[in-house]
């Protein structure tokens, strides 16, 4: 059974979603550990109700390495073999994705390369795109820019707002994540260049 | 009955579809004039084949803007409401843009602002996204870059080539740019920002 480690800071609907999936058995894996960079992430409680194991390592302050070495030596403890950034925010260090290469996920909703950073949904709107969407995609050592492993792509309506997109793109996020982290735990793909193509 | 002006530099493919829309009766408007800056676009045949009145405006060795100001007298002899871009592989000049404000339409074969510039079907491959799509937005004077009137995401596959991918993407253009020439041409909508709002 392949082992999750999901790092959060907020409320972790990503982390629910995932859990879900494996409850349901549409995703063979287990989750190993939550762990938080915020003590009072509402994702850490969450995590406990279902009975996951949780580690909150708090950033506040701390160097960026020295914070990813707590969240690597934490990884390693509990024998991680991909981990899923579920609205963690905070940005990983060189050293910690060079420990972890094509080992780590992240999810951003919007479709990269559009639209980095925070506030995708309000960055769309304002821009005025007619189509927006959700990225899974491995992250590198530059911000919401690894190679895509999956998107999927929603309507954006003349009444949305920043809201009523992030609650539709939000649905899609927790069907998308499940699917590939299915497909990078199958290990049933290679990396061309920065294109994910299935074998 | 609303007239349009076509400018074309290669073989038109979106002109003989807004040409087949509106012979279809799916499209109510007529193609007053097509502009090459091209003597030999493929376009230009095609256009004459089908009766519709063309002129060659060679802009190689011409000044920006002195080239425009003779593609303007054209479009303004035809009583032009509406131009539409279809493949027009030259800039226009800010004093054209100004000429015709919200009255240049182009289409493009990306979900903008993703992929602007040339051979967006390639870099869109090369930078492995799983959606794309075209975009049809208001010129302005930023390359593919004015507020945008219709979107649509077409799949990438794993095995596509720019030119399968540039294929798919011609049959959504040919749609896409019928149809959001038929809401410009309707008036149904405002600008709010670079938001193209329907009314």
């Amino acid at each position: 059974m392949k082992r999750l480690g999901i790092l959060i800071s907020g409320r972790g609907s990503n982390l629910e979603a995932i859990a879900g999936h494996i409850e349901a058995g549409s995703l063979d894996a287990e989750i190993a550990i939550v762990i938080s960079n915020r003590p009072d992430a509402r994702g850490l409680a969450i995590a406990r109700q279902r009975g996951l194991p949780t580690v909150c390592i708090p950033s506040k302050g701390m160097d960026r390495e020295a914070h990813d070495r707590l969240t690597f030596a934490t990884l390693q403890n509990h024998q991680v073999d991909l981990v899923c950034l579920a609205g963690y925010m905070r940005l990983l260090s060189p050293w910690l994705i060079q420990q972890l290469p094509q080992r780590i996920l992240n999810i951003h909703p919007s479709l990269l390369p559009a639209f980095p950073g925070l506030e995708a949904q309000r960055q769309a709107i304002e821009y005025g795109v007619k189509v927006t969407g959700c990225t899974v995609h491995f992250v590198d050592e530059h911000l919401d820019h690894g190679p895509i492993v999956a998107q999927t792509a929603i309507a954006v309506e003349d009444t949305d707002t920043p809201e009523t997109l992030s609650a539709r793109l939000l649905r899609e996020e927790h069907r998308l994540y499940a699917e590939a982290i299915a497909l990078v735990l199958s290990g049933r793909y290679r990396i061309e260049g920065r294109r994910v193509i299935r074998t």
